[in-house]
């Protein structure tokens, strides 16, 4: 029996979420004999329940093939969370009457924590009311806070381009500490973990004696301790990189950003953690400053992502398809780390009912005593994640990523208002 | 006769001030019958009246030919004008005590406007106290400013990194507009010229319907009209991406980052035309919005270098030893177009004398009309600059970045108080 499959990409995009679409569509395509169309939600989920469906089989398998090396989300993507069953079952009773009208069987929503849980919903109410859907969740997330994964697809590029670009910025800072800027402070994403954080200590290492301060949201924020540990490096180094956390926070769990700052006009301004930082540096030690915000920039830089990251997007991807060929169902596909030196992996899976609602923060052994840099552990688990480069096509200097047609499959049901 | 040179890097550094010394320094070995050492200044001109200096005789071969693909400035450099002959006649005469002293008959300066006319200067004084040194300018901006020369090596890698960016993060924004962020603002540098803002507008072309505003330092900014041209681009869109220039100021000469605000405290604030940017899109347009300041992450991003860019470093680092061993003296060595389709160009020179204080801008019809994108004649301009990828060796996932062992010349001189 030949069904149709769903595909959708949810929340935050990432610089490699498009290699997963790849993945699925590339798998689906190689067993047309049981999987009919992909159709792609567009902007994830909404285009699932407002009947808003992309059919990627229009496009050729060339432009498919170039979604592994296109940034973001190629058919829109959303924050749109679903609650649970009986606060958004109305949600809940649409999808699976567009997954009827459009005779679809297989689901794969590709997300963070969030949509695992949908997913996992999906999954059930699917069951409960007699038209089964196999639904797979695709693992993706530059927070990387996805439990059982030994990563998530998407971080293993934003560690690259955190790593990359301390290191560069340490290099002009060193260059320039003499009669200039003595400390560079670089605020990365990460709200609730400080996987990406710790990224930027992998900067200095055996061979790179570079002086880098993390300030992580797993510790609290002790800002005589912060300014003594920059003290302690610019005194040794003359200079010091400081890579902070957008969630770094107080112990009384205020945010950093929260800077209760207001303009000439006395308006609420906006905060950011990199700049309170740099500020209290250059109140505390009178220390010349700077500060960089990569913002959407780090997850979006598809130009240095990490070549085992496009390689294990694509795979969970891929694998998903195969899953659900081989009758699975609620379940998120996932990284098995089978070796750290040297470094092996292959796919596995996780049920979606041990996913859902669990976030995985940074072992306390993977962050020094004083709180402010990475331990060997947690080079050991970093370093592989960030190995490799697989870089896009160029064309006149630029990267040539693909813009797909994102045709409309014809719409089957009345109207749904979100 | 065989003489020493010395070689000095000044003012902020780049991705590729290096290739300009692997350029100097290359080409000097290759004439050792009448190059004797490379000495470079540490921390720039500092190191040359402190006679702090490298000597470069040690380093390998194979370290110098790694400074080719290692950004930032490996000698160090320093923010430190000297002023008029007479003002800083004290420095002038010192640094032609050290060059006595060190036998150092050939002097190659690499930075910006401020160094020209250091060198400059240096060339008239050493005629002026009878030991004549040969002083070669060789350029060096991310600002794009200098006169005469074509473009300033420095400048092409950090367009090409805001090009690649202003791509990437529009990618990210067109995926999420829908239920997210639909503007996203990226504050660049460039205070005087808006030549690296103007990169950002290569993000769009034929091939990629883009929404970019740009806004430069040589635009008076008008909120009104601003945000106008951002509503009509998320009208039509969905989205928008601003590209916004450090020196970005009103019509009364006032930076947008001068923006008056005070913390808690009632400190005053830093400010920051990104984040300005971004406050005023939201208050007067209600649209969510996201900002990133690159800071030093786009002057030190060696890993996304644009080929031409590294090309025409060395080469007028090269040429400038050429030069000096054809008997010039008081020039800068520029980078002359002979074709712009296709992109060819060629080694130059001009005299210093016409090039010490002389800034250039945008020419006004590289601006459109309305003051907000690039035109061809711009985008001709700029594209071949960005042509070509250079990528650096990496290990372990990390550009494999060179660090040299910067060992001391023996002091002959007493010391010297800045």
């Amino acid at each position: 029996m030949v069904r149709n499959a769903c595909y959708a990409q949810s929340g935050g995009v990432t610089a490699v979420i498009n290699a997963s679409a790849a993945g699925v569509i590339e798998a689906a395509r190689r067993n047309s004999d049981r999987i009919g169309k992909v159709f792609a939600g567009r902007n994830g989920i909404i285009g699932a329940l407002t009947e808003d469906l992309i059919d990627t089989s229009v496009e050729s398998d060339a432009a498919i093939a170039s979604l592994r090396h296109t940034p973001a989300g190629a058919f829109g993507s959303c924050r749109f969370k679903l609650k649970d069953l009986e606060a958004s079952k109305r949600e809940y009773d649409r999808l699976i009457e567009v997954f009827k009208a459009h005779d679809i069987g297989y689901f794969f929503y590709n997300g963070g924590g969030d949509s695992a849980d949908t997913c996992f919903k999906v999954s059930q109410l699917s069951e409960r009311l007699g038209y089964p859907v196999q639904a797979i969740h695709v693992p993706k997330t530059v927070d990387n806070d996805l439990p059982i994964t030994d990563t998530c697809p998407g971080f293993g590029s934003v560690a690259k381009y955190v790593a990359v670009s301390t290191r560069e910025g340490s290099f002009d800072l060193r260059s320039m500490s003499r009669t200039s800027t003595k400390v560079l402070v670089i605020e990365v994403m990460g709200r609730h973990a400080g996987w990406i954080t710790a990224a930027g200590g992998l900067a200095a290492d055996d061979e790179y004696d570079i002086p880098i301060v993390v300030v992580l949201p797993e510790i609290a924020f002790d800002e005589q301790r912060f300014l003594a540990k920059v003290k302690e490096k610019v005194d040794r180094y003359d200079y010091c990189t400081v890579v902070v956390s957008e969630g770094a926070r107080h112990a009384d769990g205020t945010f950093l950003a929260e800077q209760g700052t207001r303009d000439a006009f006395g308006h609420a301004q906006l905060g950011g953690a990199g700049p309170a930082v740099a500020q209290l540096i250059r109140r505390g030690l009178g220390y010349k400053m700077h500060w960089a915000v990569a913002d959407y920039l780090q997850r979006a830089a598809r130009h240095i992502a990490s070549a085992t990251d496009v390689a294990q997007a694509y795979a969970v991807g891929a694998a998903s398809v195969e899953y659900a060929l081989a009758g699975e169902n609620s379940i998120m596909t996932t990284i098995v780390r089978t070796s750290s030196k040297p470094y092996t992996w292959e796919i596995g899976k996780a049920p979606l009912s041990q996913v859902a609602n669990v976030e995985k923060h940074m072992p306390r052994d993977f962050i020094s005593d004083d709180g402010f840099s990475i331990t060997q552990a947690c080079r050991e688990y970093l370093g592989p994640l960030i190995q490799g480069e697989d870089y896009p096509p160029f064309r006149n200097g630029l990267p040539r990523y693909v813009m797909l047609k994102n045709e409309a499959v014809p719409r089957r049901l009345p109207a749904f208002t979100l």
